[in-house]
C-alpha cells in the first residue's frame, strides 16, 4: 500500500549525490516514455509521435509554438537528452526526475528560461486517499515543454483538441498562453477533488449526527489527513502564479496576465475552500466529541438513578432479613404489607426529587 | 434543501471549459432579466425599461450619469450582449455569470473599467441560513452597469427615490458617487444581519445558562457555521474598498474617497463585530461545556454518597441474615436495637465526613 | 439593563439613511447641551458658558488658544450648528453623534482638520460593567473643539485647572499640545481600571484555589467579556497616536511628539496588562477546572475503594444467608467468628492493595 | 507579600498628574542615595563618591570618559538635580523614576542623547519569584549615566574592577562601549536564572513521571506565571538592543556594533529559551492529566471488574436467601456445593471475558 | 545521561567573563585536535595533516583554494591560534568554541570574511535521541576553514573523495561552491533524520490504533520533544542561506546563487515535512486519547448495564428473604417459580430497553 505511506515518505531518497546527478525518485513505472511534438500557429498545426530525441529535426523558432510533451520522468536518459537538447540546467533536470518535489518556481535567467513544477491530484474515492502527480513546465521563448509522471491523469487531451480548434484562444497565442492553458487545466481539477469530498464531509457530517460511532472518526481523521497533503500541493501555485504575473521578460506576454489572474484567483478560492472544509471538519469532530459526552452523561445518569433508589430499598428488606429473636416488626401481622408500602414511598420521593433535581 | 449545503457547493462547477466561455452557475432560477436604463445629472433624470439590449440606442456621454441596472444573470445570451454592447472583457462576463465568485475588485485598465463584485446577505432567521445573492458593478467613465441574481433585495430602490431627489448628494455627482451609494447600502444591510445574530446569541447564552440542553449546541453549531460563511462574504470587502481608494484613474474622483473611508469603516465594524459575535459563542459553548461537566460532578458526588453510605448499612445487615447456628448477638433481647443504633450513628458519621471532605 | 447588552448592540442603528444624514446613536440623554469657551495664551485666559452657538462672537486665531468644550452630543441640532461655524465634515458630524463608533483618526486635509475620537472608561466595580463613554476632538490651526457624551467623568476639569496656572506647560504651549493633555488624561483613567481589575482577579484566583465554586467560573467569564470589550476601546488607541506622531502638518508642532511618545508608552503598557490579565484569567480558569478534576477524581476513588471493599464482603454474608438444608459451615461451633475473621482479613488485605496501587 | 502580587501590580500609580512632575514609583526603599563617579582614559582612571550633586566639580569633555552611577532612585530631588546638572529632558527623569516603566529606548535628538531602559532579574529560589529591579542608562557624548534601584545586584562591580586593569578593551574604547558591556552584564544575568529555571523543571517533570500529584500542577502553574512575567522583561531588548545598532550618531561608535550584535544574539537565545521552556511547562502539564486520566481509567476499570463480577454472585447468594416454602434446590443434599461451584464457574467466565475485552 | 537533559542545559555557561575571553563550551572532550589541510585547483590537489599551527607555511592565495578543517573544537589554544593565523575576530573565535550556540551567520566587512554556524545531526534510534554537532565555517577569499566538534559524523569525507575526482565540479570552482557542497551535505543529512522519525512514527501510528497502551504516549512526548529540538537547529538555516544569496561581495560567485537556492528548497522542504510529522504526531495524540476515551465510555456502559439489571432482581430476592410472620406469598406453593419467572421477564425487558437506547 504504497499510497497510505506517501506522507511518511522522505521528499528526496537521493541523499549524498553529489549536486546535479540525475536519478529517478518516485513510485516504480515500467514501460517506456511516450514523447510528442505539436508545432502550430495562427495557420496551421501539425503533430508527431517521438521515438527517440536525436531523431528530433526541428528547433523552436519564432514562426511557430514548439510544444514538446514528455510522458514519463522515470528514465534519466531520456530526460538527460531532452536536458542537452534545448540547454536545461542540470538542477532543472534534477528536480524534474524528482517526484517528491513540491510545487515551485524557477527564473533560469542566464538560459532565459521559466521552470515551473505543480501537482496534479486525483482523489481515490473508496480508500480517499488522493493520487499526487507531478508535471514540470519549461517555458522558454517560443517554446514549452512539459513533463507528466504518468498519462493516466489525462488533462493534456483537451487542450490537443482546443489547438485543433482553428481560432481558439489557445491557437493563436504564444507559448505563455499554452502555460496558462496547461496550468488552468490542472486548478480546474481540483475543483472535481473540492466536489468529492465536499460530499464525503456532508455524509460524514449526516452520519455522526444521527448516531456517532468510533468509525466516523477514523474516516474524519483519514480525510483531514488527505486534505493537508492535498493543501500541500495546492497552496504553493499561489505564489507561482504571482511570480509568473510580476515576471518582465521576454517570454512572458502582458496580455496573458489578466487570464493568469483569473487563475490566481481559482487558486486562492480552492485554498480557502479546503481551509474551510477543513474547519467544518474539525466542526463535525467536536460535535462528535460533544454528542459522546452527552450520551455518556446520560449513561451515568442512567446509572446514579438506577443505584440510588435500589440501594436504600435492598437495604430495607436486607434490615427484615436479619435474624434477631426479638425483632418485633416482623411479629406485626401486618409488617410486610407497611414495609412494601413504605418501600413504595420512598421510591416515588426519590423518582420525583430526581426530576426536580434534573436528573431524569 | 439547498440552502443548507451551500458551504459544502464547490465553488465552480463549469471546470474543463475553455477560459471565457459563458455559463451561467449558481440555483436555477426562472422568469426574464429585467433591464433597466436611468440616465441623470444635476438637472434632469430620465429611466426606461429595456426590453432587448438591441433596443438600446444610448451610448454612455459625459453629460450625464448613465445607469444600467441588470437584474438577473442567468441568461448568459442577455449578459453577452451587454459585455458586446459595453465592451466588457470575458473574463469579466464569466464572473458576473458565476454567482458562486467570491467578492473581488478588477482593474481593467486597456478597457478603463472598474469591476466590483461583492455579496448581498439576508438572514432566514427561522432555519438560521444566509441567503446570499450577488452584486456586480462595472463602473466606466461616466457609466455604471450593475448586475443582480434576484430583484428580492430591494437595496437600489432606495437609490433610485434619492436619484429622484434634486439636489441629492447621489444626483450631483458623478457615475464614482453612484457606486460608493451601492456599496453603501450594501453594508448598511450587514447591519440588520449582525443585529438579528446578536439577539440570536444573547437568546441563546440565557437558554444555555439557565438549562444547558444538547439542542442549544446544535443551534449554536450551526449559528457559528453560517457566522463563517457571512464573514467569507464580507471581508474581502476591505481590500475592495481599500483598492478603490488607492486607484488613481480619470473613473475615480479624489473628492469620494471620504465618503469610500466611511464605508471602509463600517466595513471593518462589522468584520470586528462578528469577530466578536464568534468569540461569544465560543465562550458560551465553552460555558455550556462547564456546566455539563459541574452537573455530571453533582451526579457522580450522588452516587458516591448513597453508595457509600448504604453499602456499609446492607453489609451489616447481610451479616445478621446469616444462618450460623451459633450467632451470640441474634440471641440478644436488645441486640436488633443495638444493631440499629449502630447503623444510625455510622450513617451519620459518614454524613459528616462528606459534608468535611466537601462532597455534599 | 442596557449595560449588560452593551456587546451584543448592533454599532450603527440608523442603516438606511443617505451619507452626511445626522442621527443621534447612543443610550437615551436627556438635559441641555452645555458649551464652555476658553481662550488662553501665555498672558491671559478667559472662559465663558455658550447658550447657543448663535452668541459666539470669536473666532480663532493665531493670537489665543481657542478650546470649545461641547458637553452632550445628544441634540443633532447643536452639533450641525458647530459644524456649520466651524467648517466641520458632515461625515465628521455624522461620527461624533454615533456613539458607537469605534476609536479613530481622522485628518480632513481640504480643511485643515484632524478629528480623533476616543473612549473614556468607567468600571462599575458592583455588576463589573465597563461604562464606555465617547470623546471626539476637532483639531484645527489654533483651535481645539472637544465633543463629551456626558458630563459625568470629569477629566477635563483637571486640564482647566492646570490652564489656570501661570507658567504651566498647558498655558504656554498651543492647541496641539492641549489635544495632547487630554488625550493623556483619557490613558491615565485606563490606569484605574486596570487598577480594579487586577484587585478582582487577585481575589477571584484566591477564591478559586481555596474553594473551587460554580460562581467563580461565572465572575471570570464575565470578567474576561468586559476585559475584551475593554481592549477594543483601548487597542486602537495605539495607531492613533502613531498617526499623530507622523503626521506633518501646520497643525501638530514638532515639539509635542516626544510627549506624545510619552502616552504612546502608557497606551501600549495598558494593552500590554490587559493582555497580561486576559491570560492570568485563562489561567485561573484552567486551574479551576483542574482543581474540579482532581476533587472529581478522588470522588471516584472513593466509590471504587468502598465499593470493591464492601462488595465481596456482602456476597459473603449472603453466602451464608442461604437456606439450603445441607451447609456444614452454618453447623460449626465457630463458623460465625471464622467467618468474621475472613472478613477482617479480606478487608486488610484490599486497603493495602488500594495503597498499593495508589488508590487510597 | 508584595512579591506575590507584582504581576497584579498597576503598572503606573500616579495617575492624573501633569506630565513631567517627578514622583517615586515603586517599592518602598529607604536609606540614602548613593553617587559614584568614574572618570578614565587609556592611560588613568580615578574614582570618588558624590554626596551631593552640587559638589560635582567635573563636566563630561572629550578627554576622559565620565561614569556617573546613581545608586537608589527614590529621592525624586537627587534625581531633579542629577537631571539638572546634565541637561536631561522631564520625561526621562519621571521615567528613571518609574520602576515599573517596561524596557524601552528613547533618543533624544535635540539634547543628542541616548535613553535605556532594562530591567536585571534575580530569582528566589524558594518561592521561585522574579525578584526585578530596572537599571537606566543615559548615554551622551563622552559620558554614561546610570541609574540603579537598589545595589544588592552587583553587576556593576564586575565592570569597574575590569576598569582597573589596564589595556582592558572596556578601559580604551569609549562611553558606548561603557554601556555595551554594562547590557552584556545584565544580558549575562538571565542566563543564570535560565539555569534554574531549567533544573527546577527538570525536577518537576521527573516528578510528575513519577507520581501525578495536584502539588506539582501549583507549582507548574505558578512557574509559568514568572517565566511570563521574566519574558516580559527580556523580550523588549531585542528592539532596543536593534536600534543601537541602527543609530547612526556620533555618540555611537560603528565599531561597537559587532559587539552589540553578539548581545543581540544572546538576548533572542534567552528569549528563545524561555520560550521552550514555556513549552516544556506545557507539556509537562498535559503528560500530568494524561497520567491522571490514565490512572481514573483504571481506577474506573477496577469498580466495573469487581462490581460486574460480584453483582451476579450476590443475586444468586440472594436467590438462596428467599423463605419460599417450596424451594426444591434448597432440599437437594449437594444444592450448596452445586451453587458455589457454578459461582466458580461464573467467576471464571467473567474474568476471561473480560481479559478478552482488555479491560484487566 | 547528559543526552537526556540536553534541551534544558543553559545555552551559555560562561556568563559573566569579559566579551571576547576564550572558553569551550560543551560536553567533554578528550584527545587532541585533528587538523588537515587540502589544496586544490583545477589541475592539482594537495593534502597533508597538520600537527600544530605554526608548523603551516602556506597562505591563502588565488592560485589555489585553500581549505583548512580543524577537527575538535576543545582546545581554546589551537583555535586561538588559528584566529591569530587568518586574523579572525575574537568573537567569532568565542562562537566557534562554544557548541551551544544556535546557527547563524555573521558578516565580517572589515575582515572580508562570513563566519556560518550550522548543526549536524544524527539520531540515536533506540533511545530516540538527537545528538547534535556544531560545525563551523569561515568563508574567506580563496580559502575555507571548517570547524567540526567531533569527528564521528564523516560528511567531511565525501567531498574529500569529491575533490580527488578530477574535473568534479567542485574540484572546478573556488572555495564559495566548497562552502555550499559542505552545507549540501549537512542538510542532506537531515533526510536520513526525516526517514528515521518518519518510520517511527509510522509505526507509533500502527501500534496506537491497534492497542492504545500509556507508553506509546511517553514515546510519542519523547519524540516530539526531540522534534522540536531538531527543528531549532534546522530552521535557521533557511535565513543564513538567504543571506548567502543576497551577499553581494567578492567572496561569493554569483553563479554559486543557483545551487545555494537548491539548498535552500531543501531546507525549506525539510522544515515542512517536519512540521508535517508533528502534526502528525499531534493526530496520533488526538486519536489516542479519542480511543481511551471510547473505550473508557464502553467500560462505563458495561458497567451501568449490569448495575441496572442486577440491582432491582437482588432487592426482589431481598425481598423474600425478609422473615416477616405473615407474608402470603412465601407460602404459594409456586410462589418461588412465579418470582424466577418474573425476574427473567424484568432481564429481557431491561436488556431490549438498554439496545433501544444504544447502551449496548
Amino acid at each position: 500500500m504504497p499510497g497510505k505511506k506517501k506522507h511518511f515518505k522522505s521528499p528526496k531518497q537521493k541523499a549524498f549525490t553529489s549536486p546535479g546527478s540525475l536519478f529517478y525518485v518516485g513510485n516504480e513505472v515500467t514501460g517506456p516514455t511516450n514523447i510528442k511534438l505539436i508545432e502550430y500557429n495562427k495557420d496551421s498545426i501539425e503533430q508527431k509521435n517521438i521515438k527517440t530525441i536525436s531523431e528530433l529535426r526541428q528547433s523552436p523558432n519564432d514562426q511557430k509554438v514548439f510544444w514538446l510533451d514528455v510522458d514519463g520522468v522515470h528514465e534519466p536518459a531520456v530526460i538527460e537528452q531532452v536536458g542537452k537538447k534545448f540547454g536545461l540546467h542540470p538542477l532543472m533536470l534534477e528536480d524534474i526526475l524528482n517526484t517528491t518535489q513540491k510545487p515551485k518556481i524557477e527564473f533560469f535567467e542566464d538560459e532565459n528560461q521559466i521552470f515551473v513544477v505543480v501537482k496534479a491530484i486525483k482523489l481515490d474515492t473508496v480508500k480517499w486517499e488522493a493520487d499526487i502527480e507531478q508535471a514540470s513546465f519549461v517555458l522558454g521563448k517560443d517554446f514549452l515543454i512539459s513533463f507528466q509522471e504518468k498519462d493516466s491523469l489525462n488533462v493534456f487531451d483537451q487542450i490537443q483538441e482546443r489547438l485543433y480548434r482553428e481560432n481558439s484562444r489557445t491557437r493563436k497565442n504564444k507559448a505563455d498562453y499554452l502555460l496558462y492553458a496547461l496550468l488552468d487545466l490542472v486548478v480546474d481539477n481540483y475543483y472535481v477533488i473540492l466536489d468529492q469530498l465536499g460530499e464525503k464531509l456532508e455524509d460524514l457530517e449526516d452520519c455522526v449526527m444521527n448516531d456517532p460511532q468510533t468509525k466516523y472518526q477514523q474516516d474524519l481523521y483519514r480525510l483531514k489527513r488527505e486534505m493537508s497533503v492535498i493543501r500541500k500541493c495546492i497552496a504553493p501555485l499561489r505564489d507561482i502564479i504571482s511570480a509568473l504575473i510580476r515576471e518582465e521578460s521576454t517570454i512572458m506576454d502582458r496580455t496573458t496576465n489578466v487570464f493568469l489572474r483569473d487563475v490566481q484567483d481559482h487558486v486562492i478560492q480552492t485554498i480557502e475552500t479546503l481551509d474551510s472544509y477543513r474547519e467544518i471538519a474539525e466542526n463535525i469532530m467536536s460535535s462528535y466529541h460533544a454528542l459522546l459526552s452527552n450520551r455518556m452523561n446520560s449513561v451515568m445518569k442512567t446509572l446514579t438513578v438506577f443505584t440510588v433508589i435500589f440501594m436504600p430499598l435492598t437495604f430495607i428488606a436486607g434490615i427484615y432479613g436479619m435474624n434477631f429473636d426479638n425483632m418485633p416488626e416482623l411479629r406485626w401481622p401486618n409488617g410486610y404489607f407497611y414495609t412494601l408500602g413504605f418501600m413504595v414511598v420512598l421510591t416515588i420521593f426519590l423518582w420525583f426529587y430526581f426530576k426536580w433535581k434534573k436528573y431524569i
